[in-house]
């Protein structure tokens, strides 16, 4: 079979029966894929609240009724419980296990968000000529903690995190109209070139990710990163949260075009 | 004193002393001028998802911590309480009182929301050169409850109420445009052309608001309404829930600008 000729709802139906266990990067080109955050309903209104006070870093594409696993608006027929290739359960922020199925873990008060990810912008990008970097070098993004804190909410709270693209100078204007585009998956950048102004000492010394080179006549141009919201709440540390693993996305029926707004 | 002149503290701090307590148009000029609704924390999260899920009808600018007046990120030395000019006091869905200051009505459960507001988008049309035709005639804007429901969350549900202004048609797609800058005050329009199409069927009794002519070069564009939330709001019938009285808005530091995002 091949799954990169695969429609989401069928690849949906293949990670359900266990057969699509690995990052789902490159499945269902031209759909969103999303970040996933489980929470119980008393932290889910701050959540929430944070969600919407960093829009950057938290673009919110979707959110479940407390107890429900269908994300009505983007896959109405999907399960969040089993179709997402691989989980990590926390308990007080705590790794506690990652696995391929939550029916077990699942409550009829949890409340799932799904926030945008970067590889709907990135597709753009490519599509407008402009190069990224860390797929030509075929790596993970670069990924840097900065000095700039996040607006608190309750308990979450924390510094944001950035990826970094490097793009040739004279294609700086278009990736920031390009990306301006698509505030549902973190939108615009949120700095560009000096690293030292958001507190990042050294690009080749990435937090997350890997490293990748920038020549002579690049600009690194940072933009708001999905693992904030994250590391944040594993840094609130609440009773139970369970997230996607890393690389492994939700596959929504939502197009990419379809969270562009103009 | 002239009004008119004074910048957003100083007109908040008027009408904390009982000095303004008419509506709040064509004050503060450039400034971000808010919708407020309040509710018990109890209700604050499905209204926060009835935000997110229905963005252009919701435009979300600000939501206090539970507890706290101050609208920390727009205006943080205001206090919700006592800052409007008017105030509607609802129980169980039925309007109990109208009153200037909300200090007794306070408690340590309650969330306020702010919530765009047309009057900043308008100023951007009128800048581009767009008319603006309730304005022009000295009218309220005329509003149409639509055949669009807007996605429920928890007890909120209810259909779209839209605002219309009459465009002539060589300017329509400058409207749209300009509008588009603007996505955390209603944003692009909803619909435009046939009202039938959302179930409008005489343009010239409009359930809320004036009335307003129509050439016959002219389209009429539909944008969705700040009443939505409040008419969606009234229905759940929640506990108790404090609205400003109409046109009687929250003055933020926010100028109209900040809210463009590009």
């Amino acid at each position: 079979m091949n799954f990169a000729d695969l429609k989401p709802s069928e690849l949906r139906r293949e990670i359900r029966a266990g057969c699509w266990r690995s990052p789902t990067a490159g499945l269902a080109p031209g759909y969103v894929q999303a970040n996933l955050v489980v929470l119980p309903k008393r932290d889910a209104f701050d959540f929430l609240l944070f969600a919407q006070r960093n829009p950057q870093a938290c673009p919110v594409i979707d959110v479940t009724d407390p107890g429900s696993p269908v994300p009505e608006r983007v896959a109405p027929g999907a399960d969040l419980r089993t179709d997402v290739p691989k989980y990590r359960i926390y308990r007080q922020g705590i790794l506690e296990a990652e696995v391929t199925e939550i029916t077990a873990y699942w409550r009829e008060d949890l409340v799932a968000f799904l926030l945008g990810c970067s590889f709907t912008f990135e597709s753009a990008l490519m599509a407008a000529g402009i190069p990224v970097r860390h797929i030509e070098e075929g790596k993970n993004v670069p990924m840097f903690i900065t000095n700039r804190q996040c607006v608190p909410a309750g308990i979450f709270r924390g510094p944001m995190v950035v990826s970094m693209r490097p793009i040739p100078v004279e294609l700086v204007v278009r990736a920031v109209q390009v990306t301006s585009r698509f505030p549902g998956v973190h939108g615009a950048p949120v700095h560009l070139g000096n690293p030292q102004q958001i507190g990042i000492t050294d690009l080749s010394k990435p937090h997350f990710g890997d490293a990748v080179s920038v020549r002579p006549d690049e600009i690194p141009v940072f933009w708001a990163c999905g693992v904030t919201p994250q590391a944040v709440a594993m840094e609130a540390k609440p009773e139970l949260m369970i997230t996607h693993a890393p690389g492994h996305m939700f596959i929504t029926d939502l197009k990419d075009e379809e969270l562009s707004i103009f």
